[in-house]
């Protein structure tokens, strides 16, 4: 975590930026992506999707990355990964992410783009890799031993953001030190061979993090979590299965109803309405009553979505096509990106 | 350093390697290379160059890969790169070197190659990244930082081997711990995904260290190296400036005579006689003497390699013309050796 001061430029500094997007959307790329590790769910619907969205359609540069090597940072398996970027396309596409606008491309289909670590690697020392709170967190997060991979993970995250000069990248608080990597990279790159690469803003979003549906964090592991791609009835068997507490009256009280409480969050952020108001209405209607509210607001917000999805699922070719094209874009810049590193290195032989 | 077992293990594979290469050259794929740090010198020719013509000549895939990458391992700055690169190929073929038949080419032009990185780094951790005592070691001796490049050359030392199924490579004994991470690469990605590569063998050279003219380490930086790019006249000022002692008569004992005995080790090298007989034959005609049988030597033994060196520099488009060859097909080779492993990974879309 960066000390408070630095917390506070990089807010101010975000602060700014959102602003400036208001009048000058052109002038930003944005880079950001998702481990294709399943299937997308709510949390990444509000927490990122939907601003991906707002920053397409206000005419920002927006390039998505399918992090498909970030898989095996922490894992010894790729089982299912081409499952998981099908179907992560198909959610992005119904989520309203449209590939005519946005970039979306997966990460081992661009050499030119993977090369940059080399010379990237060598602008960081090892003590720097080493000290890297959100790679330490994200390991003992996994249980997996720490591989080289993870360790070098904020210099792969420069290269994805770098090639193709994005300077916003949506980021939670925990993920500013590896902007503080990519701009240390880009600076220290600059300085020594010469302006190729921008400075790169952290875009920190106001979104307060979905909780899973048992109050913990969303995850899959935890089975809290609900799938964009469900359908209504299985979203509905999801929410039936989910714990509530002993108490009739339904009160939203993160603190000491936890799992109450993610039901009216979730409900609430749904339906765009304040979950306090929405336990108001329940009251001693209990736990039956907040689940068939929940199950509503949760299908009722997806139902488009969902059959957007339905549609766009029966096409596979149309889905391979996007990731064809995203790919070709992705390498074309890359390789631009790459001819300019060549040329300030003295590369060129 | 390997421990005494896993020495005396590597030798035996190495002498077994050895032997069957004069029976099967054909099933050997060498990979090989320099940091184009500088002018390649005597050390580099006897040490390494005269060894990869002979592989060459005996049928053997050889591939000489201009590590230009590795020149930022332990330094800020790729000054002179490109000068360095066209004369080490100028080397290369003066020296025997045939690029019909030995592929060479330069590290940052082949991104399939270096995409390896991903896939690798994921399979070794960062324990066994700190462990590995030839970085250290390199790293002291550089008295630069630890770089993220120096840290994880042993894995890009891996992608140089593997991408084009390397199966041997010429190594000093220093250098066995780094063949071992390329061993344990290979296998763990076989074992996890399927078979892509193959077993490599460090070759063991039973030729001794050529020391400096002052007895030292022969190093550029000492100033007591003899490039092979230098003139007869360059060759004998720089010998003639290098110390000897206070004893008229010469003798061979390299422990309390150092400086002496590397100018006798180096008249040796070069005229394929004993360093003791031409001590014997000197005797009391001492340093003077000395330097005309050592500058007569080096000077003779490089004419024809020299004379073949001042023509082949008049033509820098043959030259350029070569590295392009030779790049176009590493990455040929890499584009295969990449779409086997995103195959084997499941990584197609």
């Amino acid at each position: 975590m960066p000390n408070e001061g630095s917390y506070d430029t990089a807010l101010e500094r975000s602060n700014r930026v959102h602003e400036d997007l208001k009048v000058n959307p052109g002038k930003y790329t944005m880079l950001t992506g998702d481990r294709p590790t399943g299937r997308l769910h709510l949390g990444h619907y509000f927490g990122t999707l939907v601003d991906r969205v707002r920053l397409q359609e206000m005419g920002v540069h927006t390039n998505v990355i399918i992090a498909d090597y970030q898989v095996i940072t922490d894992r010894d398996t790729t089982k299912a990964i081409q499952d998981n970027v099908f179907n992560m396309v198909v959610d992005y596409l119904a989520c309203g992410i449209d590939p005519e606008k946005t970039m979306i491309f997966t990460h081992s289909a661009v050499p030119e783009e993977n090369q940059l670590m080399l010379p990237f690697l060598s602008l960081v020392s090892e003590a720097e890799l080493e000290r890297n709170p959100t790679v330490k967190a994200e390991q003992e997060a996994s249980g997996h031993e720490l591989t080289g991979l993870l360790l070098t993970y904020p210099v792969h995250q420069a290269c994805d953001i770098l090639f193709c000069k994005g300077n916003i990248v949506p980021v939670g608080r925990d993920q500013l030190p590896h902007i503080e990597v990519t701009n240390k990279i880009a600076r220290r790159f600059n300085k020594r061979y010469g302006k190729v690469f921008p400075e790169v803003t952290g875009l920190l979003t106001s979104t307060p993090l979905l909780p899973g549906l048992d109050g913990r964090k969303m995850s899959k592991s935890y089975g809290n979590a609900i799938s964009i791609s469900m359908t209504a009835e299985e979203t509905a068997k999801l929410i039936k299965k989910a714990k509530t507490d002993s108490e009739r009256n339904i009160t939203f009280d993160p603190e000491s109803r936890p799992e109450v409480s993610a039901l009216l969050t979730t409900a609430g952020i749904c339906s765009g309405r304040d979950p306090r108001e929405l336990a108001d209405e329940i009251g001693m209607g209990g736990g039956g009553q907040l689940k068939k509210v929940v199950t509503e607001a949760v299908n009722g917000r997806f139902a488009e979505i969902r059959e957007r999805r339905e549609k766009i699922v029966q096409d596979p070719d149309y889905i391979h096509d996007i990731i064809a094209d995203g790919n070709r874009r992705a390498n074309a810049i890359a390789h631009e990106t790459l001819c300019e590193v060549r040329e300030a290195m003295g590369m060129v032989y």
